[in-house]
């Protein structure tokens, strides 16, 4: 069966100019895949017209007749946009028409929406966000990143849990090592909540490698890394503005004099190099976990090249059958703890 | 009256080999400043022996006998290390021979006997953790960096008072731009702590600009960045991370090939003025703020010109009068206060 991904092509900064060549560009390296492009067909067919014959042939276009807004509230959205590019993209999800769906539009409102229509799965409480960022040794999977702000340490159990089930279907890594976010000054090493996530996390079966400081993210001190969605998200944002105010200054500093300039120029393909190992758009495309569906959810600015890395998400999260292992993980921990409970 | 800064010359990875050239360095930029070395004195004064006469003249040695190892718990440096160069060095601001101290010492010790000899500021419940960091702009004063983990709304209103008053003592900035940490998620901006700070805040006759994400930290877009210790603590050494991970992705580039080394050797003088930029050892030395009394953290690891900044620091806080303007400040709003309940 091939996977078929439903993708909200009214959604983020730029609409059906970036999602519908980000679609064929993913088809292109996906031959096995298909895509429903879900909006106004109107405006997603013309777009199709060039697209080589084998592309064309894996797109559906699903019309759709609303859009949500980028700043739309969220209840309003669930409430009066039954038939906006997100809803009919996440019900071809719930109907299983699709395996996995992908939108770059308004985060709060594809979240309700998601929850919604595809429901939790059994056994976890909220969903998370998961995101992937670059590491010294490769990359980390990092949950939640802002869809809770109050978090108990049932909670970032689960996350341990999703996280890690997400990092084994993508990573096809057995045992992923799974981190705890903390600090670690000396005498106050974190809150309550962190100590009793620790104790959790350890009698989990998951791979608990124990604590990891802010720093041991980028270190690749874990291959998942548990928080909060408020330090998560403050930690993700922190970095992006550091990232960028080192690119604006870097580029200063080339451009700076003709000699700097021409440093620049002989120094371009490095730098260019750089660049790539970095380049976030390579990153783009957070998981919403904790659903009985896939639903991804792309940077409203993102460009045919990160959208199309969103969409890859979606696929590989589906291909792997992440839902399958979250599901056969919380089964297995749920009869060990009646086991224990027992044998008490 | 020349300022004094007492200086613990046994603390930090690398001792008075470290310490005491920094002092030297910094007596050199301060013409008028004065310092007190404190520690072995059979090890401090073979170190002065080569100094100028006019450097040597301007520091005094104070023997002490003992020392706090940086892995020492706090609760024991302080009942059992009376006489070690660090709790000497508080015992010289608590006594007035000098105006403020610093030490690369054992974090949770410096603040556990700062705290016990030193005192509170009336009006202040907690002391915080201030840092310097640089922005697009400039740079920012963001606390609490790891002090208190767990913060009520009206912690967050005091280390507010407390950073503004450092930027206007340090900075010569009338009405620094006061921000909270916060998050951006559309649905849910904040958790309740954060959600009361904002308004105690507002009312706080600060000029707080309120909420600040992660990226607003280095875009300049507060002049203080108020947060709870634990968030402070993450972002502070994600960032960390992230500019260890890109300094050394950075060199792997160049170091490829003989093809870009050479290319790294024409744009060298271009990286050393972006790395001078944003050299963090330039922002070293955290003050730890809300005591009768200035203390400064220097990282453990910093070498002589890390070390030199922190001295400045605590030299710069000491002469532009920094305790004066945080009691004065909170005097204000007591009064103020007092004022607003009696005309209710």
């Amino acid at each position: 069966m091939p996977y078929i991904i439903a993708i909200d092509c009214m959604g983020g900064d730029h609409g059906p100019s970036v999602t519908v060549p980000a679609a064929l560009a993913f088809l292109r390296r996906h031959p096995a895949a298909r895509v429903i492009l879900v909006g106004q067909a109107g405006l997603l067919e013309p777009l199709l017209a060039d697209a080589a014959a084998d592309l064309a042939a894996r797109c559906a276009v699903r019309h759709a007749s609303q859009v949500v807004a980028m700043d739309e509230a969220p209840a309003l959205a669930l409430r009066n946009k039954k038939d906006s590019s997100m809803r009919v993209a996440i019900d071809l999800v719930k109907a299983g028409e699709a395996q996995a769906c992908v939108s770059a539009g308004n985060t709060g409102a594809l979240m309700a929406i998601s929850r919604f229509v595809l429901k939790m799965l059994p056994g976890i409480d909220r969903p998370a966000i998961c995101t992937v960022l670059p590491t010294m040794t490769g990359h980390v999977h990092m949950l939640d990143l802002g869809a809770n702000v109050d978090c108990e340490p049932e909670h970032l159990r689960q996350f341990g849990i999703m996280g890690a089930m997400l990092a084994a279907a993508v990573d096809h890594a057995e045992r992923p090592r799974v981190g705890l976010l903390n600090i670690g000054e000396e005498d106050i090493k974190g809150n309550e909540v962190v100590k009793e996530a620790a104790e959790l996390l350890k009698a989990s079966g998951l791979n608990f490698v124990g604590n990891v400081e802010g720093d041991g993210i980028y270190k690749g001190d874990a291959d998942v890394v548990v928080c909060d969605g408020f330090v998560g998200n403050v930690a993700l944002k922190t970095s992006e503005g550091l990232a960028q105010m080192l690119a604006t200054f870097l580029k200063q500093e080339f451009g700076r004099s003709p000699w700097t300039r021409l440093a620049g120029l002989v120094a371009l393909p490095v730098l260019k190099r750089f660049k790539a190992r970095v380049d976030h758009r390579a990153y783009n495309g957070a998981s919403l976990l904790g659903l009985r569906g896939i639903s991804v959810k792309s940077h409203g600015s993102a460009d045919a090249y990160a959208f199309e890395q969103a969409i890859g998400r979606a696929y590989e999260a589906a291909s792997n059958g992440l839902l399958e292992r979250i599901a056969a993980k919380l089964a297995e921990l749920q009869t060990q703890q009646r086991v224990e409970k027992e044998s008490v």
